[in-house]
């Protein structure tokens, strides 16, 4: 065997992770449920390798806050080979390379891992998982709406109910107009909308007033941090202000709103042309003003949309660093219509929507959605007889014909160590021949959910705990053992349900 | 826009593919069909890193002909990762890591794409994705029965029926004692026996004869090449012979006949009493001999594998380069105890299976599965009125809530861009509703699929085929529209049935 001394570490790389069980099926099943809506509405399944070629990948991360997010690449006969980072890249390397034989517009839904080569932290991982949807080809408006539709349905699918999750609308034109309409026109400006827009994206942190002085003289925050503004004059703060808190309860309002904003501006104008239609789209598709609003408050990813953007947040309250907080975002999205053009020249549009996929996880654990969807644990069929092992594998075989999830022990311990097996397993019931029983016809069923409870319960008292154990044991024939099995498993749940 | 010097290629890596549609959720649906197999019989779903620490990786690629396959590798933060190029790997480094934490013995299953970073070829990729089951810590042989019943449990349950596929077992200690009795034993015959082996595995493709040839002084093929052989005494290769042309169709019988072959070695007479055990637990499980046979001409991956190997075979012919050809070999697997000491160091007995989904992605294809489970295109609802997108959406979702696949047109063209769009989606119905028919209040469906078959059978003649068009159109009350497109699918069924 090894020498000691050349053993290798058995570590993981950092800032990744390993999911066993339930942890490794949740995003499986929240994202077949997801790919359900999405084919139904038409969108088609595409995989695409998890290697690209990095010039085709591109610099292209939504979020430009921090641009130097590092890829993971290495050179493979002369050319430099990326894991991706998003599923929106190489959608663009694939809808380019094969646009001659792609229906248009292309609507397609993908999930897949991604990969970032940034320091890792807690929560944070150097690979998950991500669902996207996108629409390659269309510049109308009601693609956008689709998108917001088609993606409140998949929460619902994952068990979200309506009144859980909200969808937020914004448009970057319409913004685009409010600046225009305060003299940030132009690429001179290009700067001073971008610490605008920094400035309306701390709007939930800062509030109104935190957000009035980053556009104006600047901030001073409770460390004492001075953050300078945007130096906009008082009137053109206003603006922005009455922009950003317009109220959003009625996406009718919003609209009406917005038009003496941005009527100066032809931008302003086209934006709010198309966040009409998205409203009206979403209205015949009965999405109402509850789970979807417009809301000019939304920023998104500074220069990454050049559209509508939007964002979906889980609206439940959960406690976190000791008070109350929103659950927030569990995707978001938005137009891009230059990603394409890096490759072929001409501008293509395209929406499309990202699903954060542990998020969703993590969303419906806290909903206790979890256990509901979660494989039980199985019966565990104890092996005491080494050369019965044929017996045992038929118990467990007659037991998963009837639809349960069982399995024989197979290793080399006794009676203990099997029944610790179970115990670590979270088995709900242990199956017991022995040569007693075997010589009864008979089997010992074991409630070990009860086990546990009865000891927890009786601590020390032995006398009790023996007194208990006939309702913990069950002897029965053999050949009416999985319906008692059933029978125990029904006592569990209906125990379950009321304690 | 871009300059059209400065563009990037849009090409994905060499040897990698994208799949669309059917292509990308064939290997999905395979693999859930598994897992739930592989779940309900006590496998728990893993789910480890695409990367992993180079070193833990090891080199243990089953295929040992190839033994500098290479991975893909690069340095991070001084230390070398690299893609796992099989599941096996990384579960010896799970199973390592975690063994504090984990029951005994630990069945798992999993699926996921590796990597192989090795010249790419026709139907040969450098990403493909596994689906492995694998019990750690058991050495007892009912451990490879369960694999193999659960495997084909598996098999049938992506619809390959029982009598299309076939099981083969052999134990690598039964081959070892055969090659102890003629004088191979110890460290000095090992290259000996490997030259034994790879003879046994050209077995399919130069018959006995050949065998014959390659154990003895060697064989010249039909192009003139002589092959050395492994020096074998006539005796010798007479008993190599018989060990390897021993009857399969019955496990009783080949069990019988390989009493004599081994008895004079211990490892024989151990690795013999192995296949009796699996034999017994397969006929508990109810596993016949026309499903699973005992087959000692089965050598797999020559020194990867330390006791019971097996692999699964469809034995349904198809043709390939003119003549007929079984489809051969979908997974494979067996015991191998050595992977885990490398972090441990010491001995954990594990056995696991493999099943290649590309390969079962093929096979359903072959067997006419494909279609069963594919997704139906989707009924597109032509947009005729830029301003009246909300109607054809609500339309759509009509139909999907009556569970049909449905899509609006989004792009800019006009009624012969949107027929176009429909036909290349393969769409079987077009919804139409334009200025006449909103104002009649109805819909006008027309059937794709008729009217392609149409056109193809009247070809010129304009007259029969403006006659036919009534059969090809329907304009229906707007009211019962998502009726009449279901009446027309019905009616699409009956008639790809009968003809």
């Amino acid at each position: 065997m090894s020498n000691k001394d050349s053993l290798v570490a058995a570590e993981k790389p950092r800032g990744f992770i390993d999911r066993l069980g339930d942890a490794a099926s949740a995003e499986e099943r929240i994202v077949s449920a997801i790919g359900r809506v999405y084919e139904k509405w038409g969108f088609e399944r595409l995989e695409t390798p998890a290697l690209e070629y990095t010039d085709a990948l591109g610099k292209f991360l939504p979020d430009q806050d921090r641009p130097n997010e590092g890829v993971f690449s290495f050179l493979d006969d002369e050319r430099w080979l990326s894991l991706r980072y998003d599923l929106t890249a190489p959608l663009a390397r694939f809808a380019a390379e094969e646009r001659q034989n792609l229906p248009k517009p292309f609507r397609r839904w993908q999930t897949g891992s991604v990969w970032r080569n940034e320091k890792p932290g807690p929560g944070r991982y150097r690979q998950f998982t991500q669902c996207d949807a996108d629409t390659v080809g269309s510049d109308n408006p009601a693609a956008d709406a689709e998108m917001i539709a088609m993606a409140g349905e998949a929460l619902e699918a994952v068990g979200v109910p309506r009144t859980a999750y909200r969808f937020k609308i914004n448009s970057r034109r319409v913004l685009n107009g409010v600046l225009e309409s305060i003299g940030l026109a132009g690429e001179s400006a290009e700067r001073a909308r971008l610490i605008v827009m920094r400035a309306i994206d701390k709007l939930d942190r800062v509030g109104v007033e935190g957000v009035a002085a980053l556009l104006g003289a600047g901030r001073k925050d409770e460390s004492g941090d001075f953050t300078k503004g945007a130096q906009l004059d008082a009137k053109a703060v206003e603006r922005v202000i009455a922009f950003v808190t317009l109220p959003t309860e009625s996406r009718g309002d919003v609209l009406e709103g917005l038009e003496s904003l941005v009527s100066a501006s032809e931008e302003g104008r086209a934006g709010l042309q198309e966040l009409r239609k998205i409203d009206s789209v979403l209205s015949a598709l009965g999405v109402g003003d509850a789970q979807t609003r417009i809301d000019p408050s939304v920023v998104r990813g500074l220069e990454y949309y050049t559209g509508a953007v939007f964002e979906a947040e889980l609206t439940m309250t959960i406690v976190e660093d000791g008070r109350p907080v929103r659950f927030g975002s569990v995707g978001g999205g938005g137009r891009y219509d230059d990603l394409i053009a890096r490759f072929t020249g001409e501008r293509v549009p395209a929406t499309g929507f990202s699903i954060g996929v542990s998020r969703l996880v993590a969303a419906q654990a806290r909903l206790g959605l979890g256990e509901q969807f979660a494989s039980p644990a199985p019966v565990i069929v104890l092996a005491l007889e080494a050369e019965r092992m044929g017996e045992y594998f038929a118990m467990a075989s007659e037991l998963r014909a009837a639809g349960l999830r069982a399995e024989p022990y197979l290793g080399a311990g006794g009676m203990k160590a099997q029944l610790k097996y179970a115990d670590k397993r979270g088995a709900p019931i242990a199956v017991i021949q022995g040569g007693d029983e075997r010589a009864r016809g008979t089997v010992t069923l074991k409630d070990l959910r009860l086990g546990a409870k009865l000891a927890a319960d009786l601590g020390e008292d032995r006398q009790a705990y023996a007194r208990a154990r006939e309702q913990v044991q069950r002897e029965v024939p053999r050949a009416e053992f999985v319906a008692a099995v059933q029978q125990m498993l029904a006592r569990q749940a209906a125990f379950a349900q009321h304690s």
